[in-house]
């Protein structure tokens, strides 16, 4: 493709998004269609021979289009919504051009310097302490498996060398993310030396029996190795208490990490910031600007204030290349199993400055408010009741009738294509969840989900 | 930002990106700065208040652009060369506004299904087996990651619950790539159980030694469990014998991983297609189309004849509820770690279609031939000499004279920003590398810095 062609291309393709995104409610959320219906409408074999892009982009909107589940649509209220904002978007479009990786501070050092600083400013905004030090993985599951690695390494620093000796428990709620779990497979702890604490009737793990279990697997010989609470669970938003269980962690030498993948973001709001209650105390914390902070995904910023460790566990450097370093050149492919490293940080550099703190706080603000008008209005309902707490912008709730007429309901919505949502189990029970984080969502696109919801209730 | 102003600085990012893709010659490949440069010159905390777009993109270009390392530049001959091609940007541009995260089938069946297929067409060019299921992930450390958590699943099941119970031994070349290593650390293997088998003096690993390491091991009452060769070594290109170690893998039922991260994408050229000999035997294998298929990074192509096996050692969604599952809506989700997944597979579909095959298998042509062709150069001048083999397009070469002397000439080109050329040890000596990969590259390019290495010699 020549030149000239690309910048063509270019604006077309800058076109089409910009037409899709102030389009998007013309879109159904969910596509109506059958596993394969894509697979077998696109050619068996890739061409020998090259195609021209016309014919590309015309089948992207005609073949790939339709069989889209439109994430960025401000009707999308399922898993946690999250938003591809339009600095985000213009960054990652540079980002994909310059094709940097920064793997060394050499490599690529506008991406290293450019990751410390803007890590730096959401560490400011979240109110988090200076000494964390901040790296950017691609996803929370990924910064999890390298908090419960560091933890390890912490517990036992003999692992990197001997392999795991055995005897390590690790805890978390059974609210828990299910990265936590395939963390403690991949690392070789195994399923058995994951505890699952119970939850109180809030969903927030419960630090008494956090204690007895600890206790008791001290008793057996068993050595704690790492405790992992939750900001903002990922079926119900609950925020687990996680400066009760630092005390917890400081009194058997655990390693804290804080997962705060989901609700981390909202302290960026100044009255929100008591939800870190606690964090600072964390050896390590992970937040996801790539759920509310309106980047495009992936994106996952992972804070510990212990890098040392996380180091020790994964560099391959021998010491004595390393005196010679300039300690400002850090490089972070020494904090963690992936070598390649995208130019991630831009993104978060355009919407940092393009939005500033108040205008970022304002839209976590209007997603909450949101969120308590959504279930002030289920509360009145009599056929509707609220299945747990709404501390952040995600509504659990259900229609007062069987777990089928639920999933009915929840089936007849997502169907309809005109809003999508997910659920839960809670308590027994299926349980409908609504999440907002789409920049672009009103009041009316929840007041007429709702809407949806009920007359599907009716019909039920 | 509304509407308009995203159309309006979509284009101006456009016509940014495609000016920098044609005057890209004027850039130095390195940046000249200290490490710090870039911090020390923004601001030390984002701001309050929102700010406009023209000041952002002015910055990008006065503080980021400066602080590049241009790996897109077509002198950039460190490392491994790359590209980001004109249709992959484009692609990239569109994923980054859809925002679909891939974790289900549901979440996003355009995603899954397209993944499938393009994972298929590049199956089908690599003359690879059909039972091969494929998955991308970001990075070939993190294919290899899980190439050996399935290895570790299928010698010992149980690992899953009860943790590692040590024992198990994995083998791979004294060349292999870190992320193995790495790796291994991570699963807890340790590095006591990783063997690095020695090399011939092609850097090829000893099939001889591999057995007879094996056989002490086992001796010994360990368990090998993986055998990892490499086509296409990092620090030569040099081909391991993959036929010949399938025959020691099948021998000591370990599970075969084949790492052609790099090498793998020259078997889409029909008459080399031998360098992948034996690797449809592995058990899985990696490719990474974002080092030399052209693919903006990030994507790496995961296959394996065994996908029950990865799915076993990941998926935490209890089999009862699989069941009236269809079974062409694979959830990608339980083939890893991941739980979020970008829509990779749109730049792969937009490369492949419009380069084709021949396309594609001219530029590789075109590239391995530039290598000769410079290879012919250095062996002839009496000044200096080739240190390894070139089955690819990597040459590996030294200046007839003290290892400073070899690291004072590349510190000279380097710094010229006229070119970026990378550096090896080989048989305890220091050599220089010059891979050659980016789309845009020229005889010219590798001529003129053949000239500035042969400038800087002299000066030495």
């Amino acid at each position: 493709m020549n030149n000239e062609e690309f910048r063509q291309y270019g604006h077309d393709v800058v076109d089409w998004l910009a037409a899709y995104l102030k389009d998007i409610r013309q879109y159904p959320v969910l596509p109506a269609m059958q596993p394969g219906d894509l697979a077998d409408r696109l050619p068996a074999h890739a061409p020998d021979f090259g195609e021209p892009m016309d014919a590309i982009l015309e089948d992207f909107q005609r073949s790939i289009v339709p069989a889209l589940t439109h994430w960025n649509h401000p009707r999308f209220f399922a898993y946690f919504a999250i938003s591809a904002s339009e600095p985000g978007i213009l960054a990652e479009m540079l980002a994909a051009g310059l094709n940097v990786n920064g793997m060394l501070w050499k490599s690529c050092p506008a991406l290293t310097e450019l990751e410390q600083v803007t890590l730096g400013w959401l560490r400011q905004w979240m109110g988090l302490p200076e000494e964390f030090f901040g790296i950017i993985y691609d996803t929370a599951s990924v910064s999890t498996l390298h908090a419960i690695a560091a933890a390890r390494e912490m517990a036992d620093p003999e692992t990197r060398t001997r392999g795991n000796s055995g005897g390590l428990v690790m805890y978390t709620s059974e609210h828990a993310h299910s990265s936590v779990e395939k963390a403690g497979i991949m690392l070789g702890i195994g399923q058995d030396n994951i505890r699952k604490i119970p939850v109180d009737q809030a969903f927030r793990m419960r630090v008494d029996v956090l204690r007895e279990t600890i206790a008791a697997d001290q008793r057996a010989g068993k050595r704690p190795f790492c405790i992992i609470p939750t900001v903002g669970t990922t079926s119900t938003s609950s925020i687990d208490p996680v400066d009760a269980i630092a005390d917890v962690a400081e009194e058997c030498g655990a390693w804290l990490h804080v997962d705060a993948a989901y609700g981390g973001v909202a302290a960026v709001v100044p009255e929100l910031q008591s939800i870190l209650n606690g964090a600072s105390r964390a050896h390590s914390l992970v937040v996801n600007p790539h759920k509310w902070l309106f980047t495009p995904f992936d994106l996952s910023a992972f804070y510990t204030r212990k890098p040392e460790i996380l180091r020790q566990a994964f560099a391959l450097v021998p010491e004595y290349l390393r005196t010679a370093e300039d300690p400002r050149a850090v490089n972070y492919m020494d904090y963690g199993v992936q070598l390649g490293r995208r130019f991630r940080a831009l993104k978060l550099w355009f919407i940092m400055r393009h939005y500033g703190r108040e205008g970022i706080a304002e839209l976590v603000r209007a997603h909450i408010g949101y969120a308590q008008r959504l279930a002030a209005l289920i509360r009145e309902h009599p056929d509707f009741e609220l299945s747990a707490p709404t501390p952040f912008s995600l509504i659990c709730f259900r229609y007062r009738g069987s777990d089928d007429e639920n999933r009915a309901l929840l089936e007849a919505v997502n169907s309809s294509g005109k809003a999508f949502l997910s659920h839960t189990v809670l308590n027994g029970k299926f349980v409908l969840r609504l999440a907002i984080g789409n920049m672009a969502t009103q009041w009316e696109d929840v007041e007429e989900t709702w809407n949806l919801v009920r007359q599907a209730a009716k019909r039920t």
